[in-house]
């Protein structure tokens, strides 16, 4: 079987270009992977998300883990089966979703004890368990358990997460073992303090990981904290693995971070915007709940080849997303993950053809400012 | 244009296959007409239901009337325009759905004034404006209005409805006017009383329509009703024009009443029961809630090409309908509505070659019966 590697084929400046290979295809980065919660990319067929340009996907360990549970899945031959994805798929250790969504978690060095949010069942998550469950799902790239602050916590409280993190980090990365053709990624943590950053940078390379995310942010720090603490850690990295921004973001927020050196992207955000009638073009983001488009025969982006925006009007996206027409949902997320889609490609080539600067300007004109233009659900992380 | 007009191309006892000629293209029958409630056939794209063989899909005038509103369909191009699909619609004339949904609602001999569900607002439905809207929609077969008096209304009350039905019929053929290409349907009432019925026949052929419709069934009569309903009216239509049984219904209903000369139908039963987990097979009906569907590695049915039968098993299905997931209720849509269209290519099939009692037979043995074997939604209208 073919290994899992990194090439680096482009720079400018810090920014990067670049492909991850791996045994079920190769990942172009900068790369956004939509993320398939519960086996599903909420309002898409599977082809349909690869039509968008996508070349990996995201699998949430806490969800599948409780349903439809990790041990079935694999008895129905892995998630890529189960959920008709042949291409890659990267899976979380189910850290993050443990502390946001489960009841009475009680986290101790060998885990943690939570309540499942399906069915109020008592369960267990290890740094074993995390690797266990996503060996089971099959997934390509599995993730570390590791603990998530909430953001606000003192230096202190985050130096102690950190030390049981990079104490779970050694764990998960045991129990990975030795998985041909499979990756295993570290996560550095240290909140917003650059001297945790380094430290976590230098911990989990000592462990030596197939890439490096980078967690805890876009918590609400803010973009601006958000990317000092991406300067202050990705030039602990090394050059020759993928550097993942895990939960990020906004457009501005993935340029700013691509520009950064950041390699890899996930968010609900283009996902979740389409169920709740919002929608990411090229000339900024726009509400489709707004009565200025009832009578709008235009396409919502004239740029975009996407079904939304080839074979409809914003007057009937508009209609649609009032009556509340599941329709509206599957062509808002269709139009949003191809823009997210077209963004990484433009990266790419941006940064192939050293005019990085130049179209990373052209999105922020109308992506960096959103907060002012009045668009209150682009403000938020 | 070319015109309007049906094409009887075969018949085994007094069940027909034939073909509607529309400017808008061909609609084989029989023919079951997928139902785009408010602008969309829920869960799926216009495409997808071209794929699963539809000729024609059914808009709802009342829905339409209230969002978008019909002159702002007309504004924005009409409704084949607005919502995407270039082929035949069907329209009802909203009086269904005015006895159904709206609040506050009275009748008078001029039309109905009701109550919006949707904002409140007071509304007028007449015979005039129903085909003023129907016309706006840019509908190519346009229903008059009628009154739709609940099951279980005495003979006299049945009686008295009936002749309301038929002036409002009168005044509905007078405004539909001359339309080229298009079509204006009558409708049948007259309850489960033959008397009635026949009355009706006539009374609409003395006006004279494009096609004739049965109403007033489907409403908690039962089959045995229903059925003997039709075999005292359908003797009384035209032999040279499209029958149609509105709202109906199960695979069996369907079956039986193509039997007795029904040529077109529709029903939210596919569309609705795919939104709630529930599938038609070619062996029978299956709810995907039940857990023993949780690890069959199997697919919804052996016998179908649509993308939930060839890309999944029926134990994602279970799993999706489970975690409430959209694409369970993409999936389970576009897998009864195919279905449905190719239990109607099969009925064609079956007539043009003389077969149509084994056909029948074939699919009553799964169908008629599933009352019995425990499948409770399967047994309501």
């Amino acid at each position: 079987m073919s290994k899992f590697r990194f090439e680096l084929l482009a720079q400018d400046g810090a920014a990067r270009a670049g492909v991850v290979r791996t045994p079920r295809g190769d990942i172009r980065t900068p790369a956004f992977m939509p993320v398939g919660t519960a086996g599903s990319v909420k309002a898409m067929l599977p082809q349909s998300v690869r039509e968008t340009g996508a070349d990996i996907i995201l699998g949430n360990t806490y969800h599948l883990m409780l349903r439809p549970g990790a041990e079935r899945v694999a008895r129905l031959g892995g998630l890529h089966k189960f959920m008709g994805w042949e291409r890659p798929i990267l899976t979380d250790s189910g850290g993050f979703q443990v502390m946001s969504l489960a009841k009475l978690r009680k986290i101790t060095d060998d885990g943690v004890r939570f309540q499942s949010h399906v069915d109020g069942a008592a369960e267990f998550l290890s740094p074993e368990r995390a690797m266990e469950i996503q060996r089971l799902l099959g997934s390509d790239i599995q993730m570390v358990l590791d603990e998530c602050p909430a953001f606000g916590a003192s230096e202190a409280e985050i130096e102690k997460s950190l030390a049981l993190s990079m104490r779970w980090a050694r764990r998960s990365k045991a129990a990975f073992g030795e998985q041909p053709g499979k990756a295993c990624f570290g996560i550095v943590q240290g909140g917003v303090f650059p001297r945790l950053r380094a430290r976590s940078a230098a911990d989990l390379q000592e462990i030596g990981f197939d890439g490096y995310a980078v967690g805890g942010l876009a918590v609400g720090e803010g973009q601006e904290a958000m990317f000092k603490t991406l300067e202050a850690t990705v030039p602990h990295l090394p050059v020759d693995r993928p550097r993942y921004l895990m939960g990020v973001g906004k457009p501005d927020d993935i340029v700013g971070a691509v520009l950064r050196g950041i390699d890899m992207f996930d968010c609900v955000l283009p996902t979740r915007s389409g169920r709740n009638g919002q929608a990411f073009t090229w000339s900024g983001p726009l509400n489709l709940r707004n009565a200025r488009h009832a009578e709008d025969a235009s396409p919502l982006d004239e740029k975009c080849q996407c079904p939304a925006c080839r074979q409809f009007s914003r007057a009937y996206l508009h209609h649609a997303v009032k009556a509340n027409e599941i329709i509206a949902a599957m062509l808002l997320t269709w139009h949003n993950l191809t823009f997210y889609q077209d963004l990484m490609a433009g990266l790419w080539a941006a940064i192939a053809s050293g005019s990085f600067v130049a179209f990373a300007n052209g999105v922020l004109a109308n992506y960096e400012t959103c907060a002012r233009v009045g668009v209150d659900w682009c403000t938020g992380s």
